[in-house]
């Protein structure tokens, strides 16, 4: 017998590089949170081409579900292939020009992240700032409105990095009259809490898929009102992004020709619909609910062991969790024994905050009172050691 | 027997999308290529979070196995979290600033699209171009470099509009001569064909997943040489993309604190590290000759239906076929036939060749002599019909 014989493998660069085995954990940080099977199933269907028919109909699809889940009407819905920074980016670039004024208010690391793309667009940055753990009084934005004629009023409707549910109707009406758009970063609230968007006159919306829609992370949910459509419409300069210039990715999303504009990322277009479809068959209203009900089954059993919540009651996010430690435990070791001995994701503190909160997310899939008994049940074993 | 209730569904909003069922396909166009099931399989991993340390060693496989695929030992090598155009933007962003000259090589769609993207960067850009299906001459670089003090050459290795591979050492030793920084598009070579990252003195180089790597579309594997992140370290003013800015991007992918700066696109990290790792398993010397033997094998029965090659030999690509249909018939009726009969996509021209040629394909998982025996056969079928 002759030596068996290898022609497909370069000894040199084979098998350097094992299989991967990841552990089975329980996300309950920031996001991503826990995917459903139905959406990893649909996820690994075999590929078709981002120019098929039948992919087109499912873009189609997806589209109309985004809609839904924004409660808008607005023709220019999609979502943007690239995570919810990307999202972020395409609201700004595609509505600011050099030289505009941009009214941002910021109370977290999402509203200083506006003020930086926005400067980067060339705008001029008004800021109205909270402090961290509060919202933005409308008054402020009212008396920033007296001093500037800003293009846009931007503003995180749940800042993930605090935990503050920020309130928008009012903010959105002064927008309106003050002749601006209104652009909100809806990137934790997205099937999370009551978010309409064209009730509230929102002009630029944008989200994630990894929060409470529970899809994978990498995709970014976005609209634009028909008058954000016509400000785009009016620019003098060319947007500076290539990537995110609405005026082409808008022929790839609707229109008769879908002009080839960039290779969707067509696996994870897969999975977002297969997400959208769960959250509808659920239901908005009742997402909301449950969204709610497990918040408040957590900070019961949390306050009990001497955690403590950030943010004053009527500003909490439902998903996104921001509580103090008991005196005496050290945050990282404690999230680290979760993570290490109980598979348990929570997320640390950023920005200002970094060390002194955790962020419990109870997001999409990961917002069910068993994760909650199986976090709260590690937490009096950790503490009572 | 009470009628069964169903209170976590809103009818109105139930029920109206369906589960969605794909066809078959096997693709052959200009990209996605066929996944492997050993890809989908990676990728259906239920998820764990970004910062999570089992996450980042995952990156860190990812970067090692990408540096080898590139040929390069640049540190500056990770994945963008977006597909190829996204990749580009990355390369041009990051070196370019308002004022810089770009010299750029243009002999197809995607060298028009550098061209755009260093426009939009503030860039006065140098254009040298080619008839599309014919490379570039290293003369005409020769020249252009005697006439502007560029700050980059950038050129598409593979231009996967017209099929055509360019020579590039020549062309990137008079750019390193001329004291500027070579930027290459890699979208369609990278795993396919030779490409030696540091040997040819390329000093920015961006690929896509989805073509002769095979996974799912939506990343873009990059490579920076020490000279690109100096000249990016030099910078007068701040990179316009606040996604794309390496700046902060890199700090995700390496150095001590693993900094967060956006959510990435985890299940699709997971399907590009298990792609990585068939490609290294198979050897890329391997794999190159095997893209050249099936390109080869397509030609000859190709030729022998009646279809010519567009570009002429010795500047073909293995992996993208681009053809001329036999005098009389239809491309877009055949390739609709193709399609919907035999499940075969095959990709039609772009830009300028749009409707006159074919983009065929054999790509990654997609370069088998299964794959050209059907699509061949099937030809036959309805040449014959």
């Amino acid at each position: 017998m002759s030596e068996p014989t290898n022609n497909n493998a370069n000894s040199s660069e084979q098998a350097s590089v094992s299989e991967f085995n990841t552990s089975r954990r329980i996300l309950m940080g920031p996001g991503p949170s826990d995917v459903h099977p139905r959406v990893l199933k649909a996820m690994s269907t075999p590929l078709i081409g981002h120019l098929d028919p039948e992919f087109l109909m499912i873009m189609d699809d997806i589209k109309k579900m985004v809609q839904r889940c924004f409660q808008t009407k607005n023709d220019l819905t999609f979502v943007v292939s690239a995570p919810g920074s990307a999202g972020m980016e395409t609201s700004l670039v595609n509505l600011l020009e050099p030289g505009d004024e941009a009214l941002i208010c910021i109370h977290g690391v999402f509203g200083n992240r506006l003020a930086d793309v926005a400067e980067r667009c060339g705008a001029t940055v008004i800021k109205v700032e909270s402090p961290w753990g509060e919202s933005i009084d409308p008054n402020q934005v009212k008396d920033a409105l007296q001093k500037c004629s800003p293009k846009i009023v931007a503003i995180v409707h749940a800042e993930t990095s605090t935990g503050v549910l920020q309130p928008l109707d009012e903010i959105g009406k002064m927008t309106r009259d003050a002749g601006a758009l209104f652009v909100v970063d809806a990137v934790t609230s997205f099937c999370g809490t009551e978010l309409k968007v064209d009730e509230w006159g929102i002009d630029a919306i944008y989200s994630g898929s990894q929060k409470c829609l529970s899809a994978p992370p990498g995709l970014s949910p976005v609209s634009f009102s028909d008058r954000a459509v016509h400000a785009m419409e009016q620019r003098k300069t060319k947007v500076q992004s290539w990537f995110l210039d609405l005026s082409m990715v808008r022929n790839y999303w609707s229109g008769a020709k879908r002009a080839y504009h960039h290779t969707a990322p067509v696996s994870a277009m897969f999975a977002m619909r297969e997400a959208l479809r769960i959250v509808l068959e659920e239901g908005l209203e009742n997402r909301f609910e449950r969204h709610w009900t497990n918040h408040y089954l957590l900070m019961e059993g949390i306050e009990e062991l001497g955690f403590k919540m950030l943010v004053k009651e009527g500003f909490r996010l439902p998903m996104l969790n921001s509580v103090l430690l008991p005196e005496g435990l050290d945050e990282a070791s404690i999230r680290s024994i979760l993570l290490n001995e109980y598979d348990i994701e929570v997320g640390a503190g950023l920005g200002a905050l970094a060390g002194k909160i955790w962020r419990i997310g109870l997001m999409g899939e990961s917002s069910s009172p068993n994760h909650i008994n199986m976090l709260l049940s590690a937490l009096k074993e950790i503490t009572n050691r």
